[in-house]
């Protein structure tokens, strides 16, 4: 057996989030790509059944008060809580996360000093939160401005108003500083609006910690709440009477029932609902977070380091040096739970690994993307995903 | 045997609809109800088992193509396209009501000659209309201006951008005159703005024969597609091209792969999507559309129709002449598929049916509502319900 072979045993032996992988429906295939859609727990197939044969099919109408539909989006915002180091009441659940990007971004605005013209964009974002922060800018007259977020606290100035982040880049996997940033966004007197979709469920997040105002995330990759499972909206506590939501649907009503034609806001997160809750996505993503009973983000940090330390390792065993470029930062406090190689022949070299067995993704135009998911993903996964990537590379 | 109840067996007998009440599940309970939550298909619990167990579980993020998720909202929106009279194209299913509502006025906004800087809403509205209405007039500068139904003709002029109405009002139950209302809206040179929630899969809408601008619906109500299922918007094809969303997101891109930093719109009705789609709902909506196959909404209609007449008729037999106010148009013109009864006690009043099997809603203050759902309601359920009802007002 080769070495990096039998290391990857000793350490899924002294894993001591190994036996979580049975919470999940698995096979033989070793997938790295729980950074875009999470494996199915196993237990969420009878919840969901349950939802729709009793829930809708029995009690219909009755459940909106009988089975907890009409309050799913806060108690699954509170669910969620913990998982990005929030306290409860300050996390709903419900609409996609660009929407949830547009209601972050123009409330962040009318927050700000009214003479504060200018919204800063991370210009690395995954594009849909640019296309909406430019909608948003465009809607409220203000001036949109891309820039790294290296140069963010350069950029910062008098005129901002916001900024929008992401904790973890989506192509590269870099973990961007987010109380040092969020600190140089408040420093300068505007809010920091952070999106969570590649960090939530991987590392602490630490949102009330770091006095973040607003955030937004997914909750299919590392939350594994099913395809396009609805996104959440964190409003800081200390802000949430100032929230003024661009999309003020009857669900953010003070008094919902009410037919009032007035719109007045409801008190805490839920002014950051919209419109029904899609209660089917909604309830398979609550069952879905039972998996994570028990278990400690910071012992889920740890080991998604491992893992990519390994995988990296594995990589430079098994890969012809100067093959691929890694375009993930080596230092731990850079980096994410995803490792993205960068070659010319990514589409193809991805093609090859998925039909055997190895599942990332391909992010045009040459980068190959892995996601380790600690909850399941163990080392002789990425071992075998390493040396058949070699294999392939060769 | 009394009168009504013989009437009743006949009239199920003659029903050529009432074998579809065999696709879903019902039990003894008199569902009137289904204006609010449509009762639940008998065959969607297995459509989405498969959805959960194979689909997401076994081919995880294979799917997204082999299993048709990426298409679905416009799929979804071309099953709904012939329920209200739209051809392929013009429809895309995703996100609720309300933030299509808000798509819808900004877009028509955006549409509208630049001088026109009135918006008319529907005073009688659902509220969410409203609210949404008053944050679209807000962000682009527009000024409100909430009128009733009646007054729109009288209301139109040089400053009207766009009208945003209600097909059926939700609470009275009253039919508002599509065809000529539209035409009015154009001859001012305006864009007409229409919400289907309570006439779609109830009776003929013929969006494009009226020549319907923009218009949204939503989909768990007739439509049956379960609690909180996605809403869908239409964008009339001439339109399309200048169809200019305040939602971009990445979903809408043209390339939405590219990964491209600016925004550039696909063609056609997708560009009226946003974030990642809702799959289990929308999956579940798809799987809930097969009761439609080959049921006509004119046969729809005409049962829907004698299905109130035949309610009306027997409240008029079991209830003692005044106790109620029947605030929904005699005129079948101006009637949609529920009775609304006005009486002070009408809260009280439906406990007591709810509590006796027969299930309609309470709308603050005083309206009993009975929605009539063609699919699965038979005139013996009709005949019980105004039994039950007269007893419990007597």
């Amino acid at each position: 057996m080769s070495e990096p072979t039998l290391l990857a045993k000793e350490l899924d032996q002294a894993d001591e989030l190994a036996p979580l992988r049975d919470r999940f429906v698995l096979d033989d295939v070793v997938y790295l790509d729980g950074n875009s859609l999470g494996a199915l727990p196993a237990h969420v197939p009878d919840r969901v059944a349950d939802v729709v044969r009793r829930q809708w099919g029995d009690l219909r109408i009755r459940s909106w008060e009988e089975s907890g539909w009409w309050t799913a989006p806060e108690r699954i915002g509170d669910r969620i809580a913990p998982l990005v180091g929030a306290a409860p009441g300050q996390i709903v659940v419900g609409d996609s996360t660009s929407v949830n990007v547009f209601k972050a971004l123009v409330a962040a605005i009318r927050m700000a000093d009214a003479g504060r013209d200018e919204l800063l964009v991370d210009a690395t974002t995954f594009p849909t939160d640019g296309y909406i922060a430019e909608s948003a800018a465009r809607l409220t007259g203000r001036t949109l401005r891309p820039v790294t977020p290296a140069e963010v606290p350069g950029a910062l100035g008098d005129r901002t108003a916001a900024v929008l982040l992401n904790h973890v880049d989506y192509r590269t996997g870099r973990l961007h500083d987010l109380p040092a940033l969020t600190a140089a966004v408040h420093a300068a007197g505007a809010l920091a609006v952070w999106d969570l979709c590649h960090s939530a469920g991987a590392l602490p997040v630490g949102l009330d910690e770091h006095g973040v105002d607003l955030a937004v995330g997914c909750t299919y990759k590392y939350l594994n709440g099913g395809p396009g499972s609805p996104a959440y909206l964190y409003v800081r506590k200390g802000l949430q009477d100032r929230f003024d939501s661009p999309l003020p649907g009857w669900n953010s009503h003070a008094e919902p029932f009410g037919m009032d034609p007035s719109y007045r806001p409801a008190a805490g997160a839920v002014r950051g609902r919209v419109g029904t809750p899609d209660i089917l996505s909604l309830l398979a993503l609550e069952a879905a977070l039972d998996v994570w009973d028990g278990v400690s983000v910071a012992a889920v940090r740890a080991k998604s380091l491992a893992l990519t330390d390994f995988f990296l390792r594995c990589v430079a065993e098994y890969t012809e040096p100067g093959r691929v470029e890694c375009v993930t930062p080596e230092r731990h406090a850079e980096r994410g739970s995803q490792i993205a190689l960068r070659c010319p022949d990514a589409g193809e070299v991805m093609k090859r690994l998925i039909a055997r067995g190895v599942v990332g993704d391909f992010r045009h135009p040459d980068v190959l993307r892995f996601g380790f998911t600690p909850l399941y993903t163990g080392f002789r996964d990425v071992e075998r995903a390493a040396r058949v990537l070699g294999e392939e590379l060769a």
